[in-house]
């Protein structure tokens, strides 16, 4: 039988949204327990959590940690994990290609001195980011529209779920010069499962 | 037949020592080409690499980037890479668990900005890694000595390989409080294969 799921992160999209995607896509049985950033409940929850970060997903009363540990587990009970262990490597590649990016944007969001904040922006906007989201673009051109072997993989969801967070903290349209992968994530927000979802997903006040 | 594989990296452990551990373990055929951290050559190589980072694995003549899913990959064809998935699971989060602790260290060092590195100190190395190292020591004494599961995989190779770059760095004897978490390095370098490739590795002048 399959196991119900719970999930526990914030009440935005970021490091939880490619397992909410992925959970909503293998239509498991899960819970999405969403937690405000600087509220009570998560500094109160912390503690108890294996590494004092979330996401955390609890399958069979038991916690496990890490965004992208998780969503590869998810990923290989719907099929997305590749066919062998060649074509799982291509796809690890991009989920830390992806979780790179996002953990250097996430690192100036949250940087809490504007000295050190205010000279990082340059470099992540107009080089680092452009830089990787230029290279991810060829990789997609070149395998037929999507990141791996022309077809759905955890790449394709890990780089498209949590996109519009980043998209609100940099204030930043990312994907503007590029155009294919503006046509991946609307083919990943288009699986039905996932766009069943996304019309019904909390919003929060930024709106990501 | 097995391919032969050609790691790129830098004259020092990091990043890349987990992939040598492992190629070493697995007797690969393998070269080992280092480059200077500030040297022209890595700055000539840098913009004909997928990513601009290393290490950077070539196998069959293709260039394979990022550290842990490298790893990962070498530790599926060696055995060390879980006997399930869910298994699998358990390795991966201990993996991207030491990924995250690393990537903090790594950021301090190469912080840019003297008053951005100094007020990263203090919560790095007094409340974040030692949180983390508890964590893992608790893990190590529940898991009979390893990371996971009682025996060795490549959770404990990645968390063991690089961390005399770390020690190097931070100028403090890491593992000093964790007696299980020195024992497991010792039970990791101590595998014959990876205690020839130490014996005959590549110093450097810092010695990491």
């Amino acid at each position: 039988m399959a196991p119900k799921y719970v999930l526990h992160y914030f009440n935005f999209t970021s490091l939880g949204e490619p397992i909410r995607f992925l959970l909503a896509y293998g239509k498991a049985d899960w819970e999405d327990i969403r937690y405000e950033r600087w509220g009570d409940d998560w500094q109160k929850a912390k503690s108890k959590t294996p590494c004092g970060t979330m996401p955390i997903l609890i399958v069979d009363g038991k916690q496990y940690a890490q965004s992208a540990a998780i969503a590869r587990y998810l990923a290989k009970q719907y099929g997305l994990a590749g066919k062998d262990d060649m074509e799982s490597l291509q796809i690890d590649i991009v989920v830390d290609v992806c979780a790179d990016l996002f953990s250097k944007i996430g690192a100036w969001h949250y940087d809490p001195l504007p000295d050190s904040k205010a000279s990082k922006e340059a470099p992540l906007l107009k080089e680092q980011v452009p830089f990787c989201l230029a290279k991810l673009e060829e990789i997609v051109k070149a395998n037929g529209g999507y990141l791996v072997n022309g077809k759905l993989t955890l790449a394709d969801i890990f780089f498209a779920a949590p996109l519009n967070w980043y998209i609100a903290v940099t204030k930043t349209n990312l994907l503007q010069a590029y155009p294919t992968l503006q046509a991946l994530v609307k083919k990943v927000e288009s699986q039905p499962e996932i766009a069943s979802y996304i019309a019904s997903r909390p919003t929060n006040p930024e709106n990501k």
